[in-house]
């Protein structure tokens, strides 16, 4: 079976309604219109107003009737009382699909809302046209040059996503970004009044381009289908799904915000787990478990050894580990002996399992203890940490000097090891050490490695990695 | 009972064992020097070091015995071998208490390592003299002129700690400091040969400049009289405990990072809850609990209505809230009904409780719509949260913006309220929405909000600063 909602993501042509030339209002159509310019949308873009004008430099037609070439795809971002007609006229020009930023359908408490909703549903279906939303942001395709926000990565990827919520979806790509995940195609899905949860899981199943599919799901309009579609995709590529509306006040919102039923916690729970889907608790969450199966290389086991500076972050991270289902092994007799012979003296370090080296002695001494470590046999995965204001005495300038050493390091050190490792860079608190830490998480991943913001975080991400590769190799 | 170690705090003058002219090598003496000369100590300072020389224009002493004025207290950065003569040369000057950042006692698996330590103690309790560690950073009061890192604030506040690691006691200040807490006094007690957990326990409960306690516990040398300590200082102040080696990795690292026994978990967490302490799960909770207490006047109960911009985070703070304890109740009809007549429709929003306002409509509007859910019987407490990459359609410098102008609103909404208010600022992925999000914070928190960085953090410490509360009031 083709990967059937290709169509959706590589329009030769977009008409956006609803674009005003009045810039002083919000104005949602002008704003996907700079949008897609921004990102370098390659096909023919088409802003309508019933007043005309111009906007971006091109000319605003009344209706869809009125522009001469074909048209693919329609945004509508006009008040839900003219989408009839506005589908009537996408229906005639022979539109293949319309996505609904527009709200006031069948979330909202009124009959009306119901009722239109089923009333556009009737005049796209009888007229062979798909509908993304209403309620909804839309489509983010890198490769189709669609996108509703200009922050986004231009860079295409891997990692898929459909989401019952906007600002999810939204935040979910800023975040993922800056922790080096590009997407295949991101659909902000809102009530799903057409094509829903089931069809996009479906879809992204089978898109060779995707890899992983994160899911933003409140309920589910065809429960038995959506966990069928999920059982086959989870056999194919990772699924990770953060379920919402587990709360009553949760749930009684998620039908005012998409007319979702979200049903009960522990069914979900039961449901997803039997599928073989990772269920997450949070954006970052589930951004980090992408993070880990897109840089992590798949270590032979879960035994892992915790490395770095500081005692106190060094148990704190045995704690979080063995939390999350992590062994950290006891180190043999004699590796123990190679790692007193290195330093000379067992005074302010602990050299079990977590190590803490209690200072940075320089590029050699590091590689001597991890190489020392790596060759346990009973070491899988190495975990170096480094927490940003735990160094005692370290401050202002040498903070930044002894970390960037510590790191530079690492990145010296990924070529004299060959087990996997990850790093942990946490404990910022200030405006300027929260700034060090996010730079060098980008130059970490650029050189390839899995990079953790908090300890905590990646001692979930991982447990949660391993529960997926142990029952995927 | 006076606070009898009010003399650790106030010393008139410090020497400082280890503090060499070779700049080259790692010199922990120096650094403390350097700290406590940046800090604005304003005592006398004497470096010390057998060979003589100077240090930061100060003539360094060959020993404690060339030093011509008196000594209050000593700092001991000189390898453990030298220390029993330090130890002697101390108590023959009169000095009344002595810091050892020095290691290699009890905490290395090392007969010569205990008895050194038994050596040292000895020699210093016939000359009635104090011993802070060994193996620590030692103290941290801005009233007094002493610090061991010049990044921590020079102002004073009201928040006391002792920590058995140095590193968690740095992390924590500067999260602090971020955060808006200001400390009275913070002891990094490493082994605690002399001076305990207890000790200082029972000093902090005592020491009138201390509200809030705050404690990193491996383990307990003295469990009965630490329970007993414990159980007196809740009944005066907040008193909020990070036990850790919960593990066994954690707890076997914990003999190698303090010789402390950290014994069973299950029994910890039911002491510490008998004791009425209120146990944090990491730092960054630790600190935000002690901010909630610190910057939040107490609700009259913990009926919470949340109101911020998106469904999606509207979705997850109600579940978050939930699994905190904390109630959401239902918005009574009429509060409903005005809210729909200041929007005039409900596309797009969720008006119950979370309120999701959707977009920005100026300060008018949020202050008349958070007077008409203030108004309600049944809410005690109002939290806004604010998302930074939920923001959809809007991007770059417009996202900064809107959430200034919503901050900005927040900030002129505080006059018009009575009830308290809590503020969250979440989901920020990238460099320049992060360095948003912290100036805001810092921002909110001089204008004296309670403000939190993510909404699990926000909903996790206000539940136990309920239940700390509701129990002390």
């Amino acid at each position: 079976m083709p990967p059937d909602l290709d169509f959706l993501f590589y329009p030769q042509s977009i008409a956006i309604a609803g674009v005003s030339g009045d810039k002083a209002k919000f104005n949602g159509g002008l704003l996907y219109l700079q949008s897609l310019i921004r990102f370098g949308y390659k096909g023919k873009l088409y802003p309508l107003h019933p007043k005309g004008g111009e906007a971006e430099g091109l000319t605003i037609y009344p209706s869809l009737k009125d522009i001469p070439g074909p048209v693919d795809f329609v945004i509508s971002a006009v008040p839900a009382r003219y989408t009839p007609q506005l589908v009537k006229d996408a229906v005639n020009k022979g539109v293949k699909a319309i996505h609904f930023f527009t709200s006031g359908y069948s979330e909202i408490e009124d009959v009306a809302g119901k009722a239109l909703q089923e009333q556009i549903l009737g005049i796209a279906q009888r007229g062979n046209m798909r509908i993304i939303g209403p309620n909804c942001l839309g489509l983010y395709c890198p490769s189709g040059g669609l996108t509703y926000n200009s922050d986004f990565s231009a860079e295409s990827g891997t990692v898929g996503m459909f989401s019952q919520s906007g600002g999810i979806s939204a935040y979910t790509i800023q975040k993922g970004n800056a922790r080096g995940l590009r997407f295949s195609k991101v659909i902000s899905m809102g009530n799903g009044a057409d094509l829903n949860e089931s069809d996009y899981l479906e879809y992204l199943t089978r898109d060779p381009e995707t890899k992983v599919i994160l899911c933003y799901v409140e309920g589910a309009r065809e429960g038995t289908r959506f966990l069928e579609a999920l059982k086959t995709a989870t056999q194919k590529k990772p699924v990770l799904v953060l379920k919402v509306g587990a709360s009553e006040s949760g749930a009684s919102a998620a039908v005012s915000h998409t007319a979702a039923l979200t049903g009960l916690t522990a069914t979900w729970e039961g449901l997803l787990r039997q599928a073989g889907a990772i269920q997450v608790n949070g954006v970052e969450e589930m951004v980090d478990v992408a993070h880990a199966l897109l840089y992590l290389p798949m270590p032979r086991g879960r035994n892992t050894v915790i490395l770095g500076i500081g005692g106190g972050s060094s148990i704190l991270a045995a704690d979080l580990f063995a939390e999350a289902g992590i062994p950290l092994p006891q180190l043999p007799a004699d590796t123990k002996k190679r790692l007193m012979d290195i330093y000379g003296s067992e005074a302010g370090r602990i050299l079990k399992n977590p190590v803490d080296i209690n200072s940075f002695d320089g590029t050699e001494v590091l590689v001597r203890m991890t190489k020392a470590v790596e060759s346990c046999d009973n070491i899988d995965l190495l975990v170096l940490q480094l927490g940003y204001d735990h160094y005692g005495l370290i401050a202002g300038p040498y903070k930044e000097l002894m970390t960037g050493m510590f790191l530079d390091s690492v990145i010296a050190l990924k070529k004299a090891v060959e087990k996997p490792l990850a790093v942990i860079l946490h404990s910022y608190g200030s405006a300027w050490t929260t700034e060090l830490a996010m730079k060098m998480q980008d130059k970490l991943i650029q050189e390839g490695f899995p990079v953790f913001m908090s300890i905590q975080s990646a001692a979930r991400a991982l447990g949660k990695y391993y529960y997926y590769m142990e029952r995927h190799k």
